[in-house]
């Protein structure tokens, strides 16, 4: 079943508004597209509280399909699974179960380590109206300045990349994280690193890692949606 | 389907041939408990390579299943969930793409992270035989002695429970990492912490983890498996 009408996304954009780098937005885009749903995306700054107030809250990504409105990413990911259940984006319900667990590791792990490779990077990009809440908000979690977090990153690159492990025993095993077609375990995943891949000039990947060749894959899916991304 | 007679596992076992506490074996033990599989295990230790030569390798878990024989726990539980279906231990195509992923993860970080804490302690109490292979093979790997791998535990510990925060997320969303019911990804993670639970007296869990009543419940499963487990 196809929505009456192209659904609505805000989703995170920089100074540039083909500048799109939110780890949680790429997530939900890798899902409406392997859904084959159409989608019209809305520019939107960390600032912009209002433009999203009738989702009561105020992150993105947030999505309105007619009357539904639906936030967060996962939240989005399991009603677009129950709205539209082909092609599915779990593989049933213990693939939703434990897509949970790798949504959770790239939380924790993912999005936690890469922020201290590029979150200085990051400012570069953003809106200048967005960059007196990031700086400030940033710099209360890390408790130190962007500059800082951000410092002696090539000494930290290779315990980094270690801690991609689990990715690497996967894909030694089967093409996808998702077994033999692409799942919405991919786009946690692949979507987390198009955030450092637009955001930042930076390589967190090495240039003989198996993930990047998977990631590349993943990008070139649905047309090369991700091949197309704008990046810095 | 019941097989024919039961399934004869081979498990690590310490001087105590009572005392069964590797994390591959663990594994094992509770997806045949999941299956209702009569299991008869006999004891093995690390350096009884002749004993399990007919599984073509020399390690546990090696189950023998009438004329099939198995080893490696991954490959074991999807022998499992292919030759016995019912009650699934993966719940689907997804969900056994996706508890890969888990194992990854419980290899990767979790036995390796687990190990810099109770690798002196096993030696303790594995059998006398074994005492010159554990230490030789583990002190090569470690690149230092039994004793310097396991110091400064306490001061570890903090930064080890962080590497569980996957974990933890998880079990806010949903009762089982398997989400309504215990699923193979439970008894991947549940089945590496009954190594240092049965292994070892160091505490790895803070008495107020989430995963700590998580664990005691996939312990309290199957007529209460694990809580009946030997442990030092």
């Amino acid at each position: 079943m196809l929505p009456a009408m192209s659904i609505v996304m805000h989703d995170l954009a920089g100074a540039d508004p083909d500048l799109r780098f939110s780890p949680y937005c790429w997530r939900t885009r890798f899902a409406l597209a392997h859904k084959g749903l159409p989608v019209e995306t809305i520019p939107w700054r960390f600032t912009e509280t209002e433009a999203i107030a009738f989702s009561g809250q105020g992150k993105v990504p947030v999505i309105r399909d007619g009357a539904e409105v639906v936030s967060d990413s996962w939240a989005i990911a399991e009603y677009l699974e129950d709205r539209y259940p082909s092609p599915t984006l779990f593989g049933g319900t213990g693939g939703r179960a434990h897509a949970l667990f790798v949504n959770a590791w790239a939380d924790a792990v993912l999005v936690g380590g890469i922020a201290r490779f590029i979150v200085r990077d990051l400012f570069d990009v953003i809106d200048p109206k967005d960059r007196h809440y990031f700086r400030i908000s940033r710099e209360q979690r890390f408790g130190t300045t962007l500059e800082a977090v951000q410092e002696g990153r090539e000494e930290r690159l290779a315990a980094f990349r270690n801690q991609l492990m689990p990715v690497r025993l996967v894909l030694r095993r089967q093409k996808w994280l998702g077994g033999t077609a692409p799942s919405y375990a991919d786009f946690i995943v692949a979507g987390t690193l198009m955030w450092p891949h637009c955001g930042s000039p930076f390589a967190l990947l090495a240039g003989d890692d198996p993930i990047g060749t998977w990631f590349r894959e993943v990008q070139a899916l649905y047309g090369g949606l991700g091949l197309a991304a704008k990046c810095v």
